[in-house]
């Protein structure tokens, strides 16, 4: 391999030739040989960097201490970056320093490097026409960079891919809510045969825990919101100029589309990841949502002749390699596995979240990658289970009516009418002895048949949505 | 021991002679001998169905399908029960059925009985005023009262405990932030020494995660605030008569003096419990950030001599044994473990919340059991740690003084002035040669004295608390 | 209340006039006020703390350190502990210091005073028969006796209470293994109807799971076995006379009929506590093996009419408040409550046990406290389960055998005949149409009549069990 | 993209026509999109596949049920997957069905095409040699040839990679146990001075911690051990010859030099993953010791000036982008993000775990991938801490000696001299004038200055490792 020789404040290394990464890179590259290729630092907190190395560059002109052209060329590479241009100089595994400190010296030396090319220099220039601490990385350091990148990320990588996907989930099965009000079934609770309701109110259900899941979500945006950028190495904003926090945040807003600002406490920006706790902690909570439904659907779903069977579901693949014509809810169950998934990695987050130390808490890179796993997990997996299983999901209305019919609950509809206790003793006497309500209530005298006929309707029992 | 008989549905049991609870408490006494005598239902759920109970006999009544006299007896129970006058009449275990029906017929059977009894009867008659299902439960169904009970409890004790012991807390931070503004000391990132910030600055950090915190808390309270009344048995209302649900929450926001609604999906309400997962998230990331805090203190603290000693915090008691003399941060202690308690409570609320089944989660009384239990956790370690420590907490100046001066990382004052790589030179200059900055700098020839003591002052580098 | 004055290094504190303990007790009382009640030290560990100052003060005097008497007073104390004749002398809480400093002298206290009283004195007596931390406390530090009745508690309580409960529920299990071996029902893959077992190998799955569970459970017994006494404040063993350590553990195990042993290296025993995190993931893996016999037990018995309804279980109690004659799987609603808890206190254990700094870890009370309850409620729920469901489990021979003959997984018995995907035509036929397989394979000309009658035969399908 | 026909049961479907692979790995791929590229089955999985088919294959033919030429091919096709031949022909992700049906299909459709063309075919006749269900998935189920890869590629990974790494750094802090073995230093308990002990003391600790989390691991082995295979379908082993599932363990522990054996209950092997969540569990307490290590390390390593300072790590890297000079912990970070992730992962395995129903659990995918990942992050973070830091720890002896002489802890050496009390008296004064103990000691007229000096003797204190 051709190999240049680059230097930093400890010495001499060598770079692929090739590559626009400098020493600081390479030693990360050599020293952190953890959890192989899958593990690399996500391209979201590459683009996120992209995205605040430019506004950083234009403030820092704006405001006076970072030449114009200096200043342009940062923006050019930036730019390239976020098309896409450049994601095999970004090779840093999550596993690194907790503080992303690599991972933000990689981004300065591929924006250093690729600049100088830019401005027509080599990469073996022993003098650059940026450099990556003094020009690059100017009023920043990675202590509030890469917390800034991580907030970035995440609410960029929710708002455009997570809650699109959930909300895509929760309109079909919406939409089936309302498509199947009518549709009378038996309820169940305890796992046990109740009263009934309609196939539509069930789906209601499962809507609203997705509403309320997406509200928590957005409830957590505000706290990711604010910008750690301004803060420095410690958060007290050493090095850097006047105003420079408000506008540099200002301009993050207006690249990204999104409210940002600059954090109200710098200290808190650094030394902490509630933000992330919260979100992931929302994330969480729909995964829960999520294994409720996923549960519910398979369950619903079983059989096809000894099991529920109340709905079904589209047949995607054959199902067993040696149950020849067996189908499975395949979708509930990868959706089900990315729930566990997002539960565990929550909790790395909140282990990650509680080690902060004094003015840094050094787990980063683990949450922002837990955080931004969990999103595409979240959302990808309501995308799988809405395309390949909630659209087609249509009632058995046979089964749903034999099951009904036969149901003992529906004698709680005789309580407002003969009181609990009879009630039980009709529902109890059909049951011991496999008979009707009916038969049972009539042999036991405790009202006439026609009375049972009138009381006793399901389609009168199940109420109507609001 | 004296006893009478009782009977339900499914026949006789003896009832201790002066409860005043019935067949289905004592059936769960005797079923469930799950976790001693410290696991019994949370009192704070036992007054949330006195509230619950009395709203309903009172809607019930208005709504004309109960007897005012009747209604008005299961009022003044209920009042008496919140009074803390049957405390010992509610014997039984968080660990029952999953649906917490026998605590709601706990509440049913006691209120019924002492009903009769201020109403003259005595408890053996035969005929009682009011019957536990069709009177004190009317409308109702434990599948809506439990989860009713469940928000009300939460939402009631957050408000009244948790909150203003946090807070309680957060404002003796906020002034321990204000009274150490001026007090510059050295900063820590990676644990390493960095540049400066002030001891306020510090504090600041840990108020502003509280209040973040606090806000994350409150955000939940919307979802809290939805009560299942309403819904009976599935989640339809069976048996409720019309203008049920939204005047049985008004009474019980009136009672509680809180903003309740009626839950606008009732099938949610039921079968899932999203709202106490979101709750107890919210009181996950309170203990990811005090253990922060408390970690940070106890830290600070450490020495007497040997270790960072830069604040001094009260001496509640000796610390040790075997060690004479010695004094502990036995407050952070207590602190952080309570965090760590709350961090596992909440992963079983989780898997609670993932696990219910169709019209019904039956995971209740756990869930409900630890969101109090974190709730009172909390509240009680903050206001502790508050009244034993936090107030006490002072500055060691001469610490802090010796710590900052000695201090190599006062050198990035210099990179604006003479560039990173040149102001590492003089770092690793002085590292190395155990010498001061200012030594290091002048025979490396990149600055004057004069320039040295001009730009690098340690109380011009923490800028100021917005 | 009637008080008299205690003092230690740091002055003097009222202490209630009938109460044994000291100063330091009484400190800790005023300090930490978090909790309430129920969170008390686990009986358990003071029991603990008996069985080891009695050891401790026995081999002091063997070793000639303590004088005789003395250690004959200190004897005497701990067995009247041990008989549970002070309980109401032991009122300290689980959050307290993290080291259970705070416990330790409580003993040291109480059996000072106490043994004083059995010498004749009064509690008034300003020099005493015994000092706490002079003899009671000789050769020990709490450093190292909390962790060592740590693992006395938890040992002891595991091997009578825990074990003993599972291996009940685990034994009922197997019989009805052994008795349902004949009952050939249909399997569920993925939920769906799949091939034939007998209802007897599905229990001996349940059976092998808390096999392995136990086994599990008492491979972590070894490092629970390893005593940290006789490390004192740091591990190194100062102030302890020659032989101490492994003296005592001897007495220990003797008292105890346990094996423990003097830890091999002290300073692991003291700074971490990985034998608890063992432990607790050794209980954690039986509350996962428990959740799914639980969750499968109500699945089973799901029904009445519109569920699977192969196993009928116990009715205990009145199901509903609303539903009359519902029954409710409440056993297995309490056994999987307690499961998700025990999965909870595990991870809160976790984050304890990495949390340890230098020489000690300080979170101790909240690990042992968590271990101690997941073991009760572990060994509560089974025993409660046992009783109240598994002993009463049988099967709905009906329903099995119509469930059986309807499937359409019994043509996986054809793949060795006539190839996987003829098999698969003749399901997905008999599907489609509402056939039988045998109607299905016979139109499709795949087999005769003849042929599926011999090929086809459920009891020849499900082997046996070895 | 050139494509070609394949069919399964469902019907044609397009696949590229350089891939061997088939109609059902097709629609996995188009079924389930979640979660990028990086979320890919292990490899291992794949390999542990290869060497099932290979062992199944061999055994069908040594057992009569397999022609040998079609075993043979299988074995030849198997045992270039093995070599990794056809790394790019399985393209599946976690997250599909939840018995790795889809998987397991890929593993036979590949080894079937492979071997048609082998033995002289092409991917586009009609007939192939091999038949994927028919001969590659003889006498087996995904049921069970899932769980079956899982263990022999967690076992194999665990004893070739995880282990030995983990090794690697338990002796490199064994030999530095050593070498510091007569490094007297300060103790901390609770984080404050205490009395002393050795480093190499201190390094002891943690070895014993990884010795002991080691034996948990090996522990876990024997449930590992136990090989599905045989049980097909539902665990009674429907369409297995006789003496099949014993004979094929023994081939997969002759490929593997493992001991596998097949397991005693089938049923448990399919429906529950207790093995996954035993040896996740083992991984934890790993995780949890390293936890301890990597901050222990990190803190004794603070400074370089205002810290701990008692030991000098690796500096490797710049440590910061803003501060020059400084030299971070980075190999610790790195390593506790490590555990932070071990310890969410295997939440995610209990959530999994927890899952199974009837005869099937479908969270396997998930539970693998987590388990080897796990194994992976701690084999990798030991190693790259233990090159990159553990080797070159170096004791800091300036440090050390000057925190030792001047701790106020040496006092506990006095107590079996003066007795706690006056002991406490002495560090007390010491501590609030400034003092040394034996100015503090004299002046009070407790001891001569003589005394002193032979009673207070930081290396008499210390004793030594056993």
């Amino acid at each position: 391999m051709d190999v240049r020789i680059e230097k930093d404040t400890m010495g001499q290394v060598e770079v692929p030739a090739d590559k626009y990464w400098g020493a600081q890179t390479q030693r990360s590259l050599m020293n952190f040989k953890i959890g192989g290729e899958p593990m690399k630092m996500p391209m979201e907190v590459i683009r996120a960097f992209a995205v605040l190395k430019k506004a950083a560059a234009l403030t820092n002109a704006e405001l006076g201490v970072l030449d114009q052209e200096k200043a342009e060329t940062i923006k050019a590479v930036c730019e390239e970056i976020s098309e896409g241009k450049h994601d095999d100089q970004f090779p840093l595994k999550v596993w690194q320093t907790g503080s992303g400190t690599q991972s933000n010296m990689n981004s300065n030396e591929v924006i250093a490097n690729r600049g100088h090319v830019l401005k027509g220099g080599s990469l073996t220039d022993d003098k650059k026409f940026l450099h990556p601490n003094d020009d690059v990385n100017k009023s920043q350091s990675s202590n509030d960079t890469f917390p800034t990148a991580m907030h970035i990320a995440a609410y960029s990588f929710l708002v455009k891919e997570t809650i699109p996907k959930v909300k895509k989930l929760r309109d079909t099965l919406d939409k089936k809510a309302k498509d199947f009000n009518d549709v009378v079934k038996i309820g169940r609770t305890h796992f046990m045969d109740a009263t009934p309701l309609t196939l539509g109110m069930e789906f209601s259900g499962y809507v609203s825990q997705l509403d309320h899941g997406l509200k928590a979500l957005e409830n957590s945006f505000d706290h990711l919101s604010e910008l750690a950028l301004g803060g420095t190495a410690v958060g007290t904003g050493l090095n850097t100029p006047k105003g420079y926090a408000d506008l540099v945040a200002k301009k993050i807003a207006e690249i990204t589309d999104l409210p940002f600002v600059s954090a109200e406490n710098k200290f808190e920006a650094l030394a902490a990841h509630d933000a992330m706790v919260e979100t992931s902690g929302a994330l969480r909570q729909l995964a829960v949502s999520l294994m409720k439904i996923g549960n519910d659907i398979r369950m619903l779903a079983s059989g096809p002749r000894s099991g529920i069977g109340e709905i079904l579901i589209p047949e995607n693949e054959p199902g067993s390699s040696i149950m020849p014509g067996k189908v499975n809810p395949t979708q509930c169950e990868a959706l089900t596995m990315v729930c566990a998934q997002v539960i565990g990695l929550d909790n790395a987050c909140a282990v990650g979240g509680m080690n902060g130390h004094f003015e840094l808490n050094v787990f980063k890179p683990m949450m922002i990658y837990n955080v931004l796993t969990s999103a595409r997990l979240i959302g990808d997996a309501c995308e799988s289970f809405n395309d390949n299983c909630a659209v087609g999901i249509e009632p058995n209305q046979e089964v749903i009516k034999d099951k009904l019919e036969k149901s003992l609950m529906l004698v709680t509809a005789l309580n407002t009418h003969i009181g609990y206790e009879n009630a039980a003793k009709i529902a109890k006497k059909a049951y011991k002895e496999g008979t009707t309500l009916k038969e049972a209530a009539v042999e036991l005298e405790l009202l006439t048949e026609e009375q049972f006929d009138e009381w006793v309707k399901p389609e009168d029992m199940v109420g109507s949505l609001k």
